[in-house]
């Protein structure tokens, strides 16, 4: 794959796991080949915006007659990093922790969810969903022991911002923060941040919409 | 406010709860003035970007020395429809939903979680941050009675699409969709899906740009 850092803009990177679930349902269809069209209808975006997306990435060869989608399917896994195998590790065995443990997306994208930590010596010992859960004094060893890549984090926010610049130091390259702290490391560490209320908001926003629309 | 419905773009929608929360973050810290430059740095978004995506809501006045903090806050709020008092109802006491319960910027962006639901005998008649766990059964008048507008759906796919309809017919407005399920509901009802592993996506797109920057 012809793949080069063009500075891709953020609103792109952020579209790519939405064209990969889509093409997966495809796939799953027995939907070989997708249209452009087909494609912007079901994403909402426009046909061309789906074109200068894909140029980005050296554009996968859509020729008329639309893009293959097993093809295009695993140039965005690839793209994604999805078949690095990286390994990750949840911080915090709480009800979010638990139910990350539980969420079956994050194994089906390729990410192995190979432990919990927590503090809680009556958690520490347990399995969630057949993953151990471990004593965080514990971490730094495992990390370094088992490669392991990404930390979610599930723990408080007053937690957060103390751990994160440890996790750097011992290797981990990706933090996803559920949290509302605003964490600040190396550089060369990721942070994406989930903010489970901004979905909430825009929701609001649609409902309000409709509403204003109804009393017209 | 001079709020009409250009038909804002869906990028533009989902940017408003980003710029919510930074000003409030501001307004914590007693900043009352910003400019676009700042905003736009804050924001990973350029200084025409902002002004575009506020033009569609009549612009927000900024006139050379910046943004009034406070004025721009309540305005976004408004278009939200934060300040619309929406009650929500959380389906299913599992673990996520226990999390969603005690998840506090909810809240504290104005939404009031009533109640939760669920089929467990011995989760009804129990209580969870303070709000009741109620049995499925009683949805329907519990909506009705008190007005709810939301429904957040921490329950299995296979579920939630059945639900999803009957939910309309007892008047709710909006469902945040936290299962992969794909819902399809009457016209007036707005549907926010949560893919949580999209973020997890993304954070592996951003460890395999910087690991192909240290392999160069």
């Amino acid at each position: 794959m012809e793949y080069k850092d063009k500075n891709v803009p953020e609103v792109v990177i952020k579209r790519l796991p939405r064209y990969y679930r889509y093409l997966g349902e495809c796939l799953d269809q027995g939907i070989m080949r997708i249209s452009s069209g087909k494609l912007s209808e079901k994403m909402s975006v426009t046909a061309s915006q789906i074109r200068q997306d894909f140029n980005y990435f050296g554009g996968f060869g859509q020729q008329g007659y639309g893009y293959n989608v097993e093809y295009l399917h695993n140039e965005i896994a690839q793209i994604l990093g999805l078949k690095n195998g990286y390994k990750a590790i949840i911080i915090g065995a709480g009800h979010l922790g638990m139910a990350l443990a539980n969420h079956a997306s994050f194994e089906k994208r390729g990410f192995a969810i190979t432990a919990l930590f927590d503090i809680d010596e009556k958690k520490v010992g347990t399995k969630i969903n057949g993953k151990p859960v471990f004593h965080i004094k514990d971490i730094e060893r495992f990390i370094k022991k088992n490669n392991i890549s990404i930390a979610i984090l599930s723990l408080p926010k007053s937690e957060v911002i103390e751990l994160a610049d440890k996790l750097a130091e011992y290797g981990i390259k990706g933090l996803l923060n559920f949290s509302s702290a605003e964490i600040k490391t190396a550089k060369h560490v990721a942070v994406e941040n989930v903010h489970m209320s901004d979905s909430l908001m825009t929701l609001s926003y649609k409902i309000k919409l409709e509403e204003d629309k109804e009393n017209l």
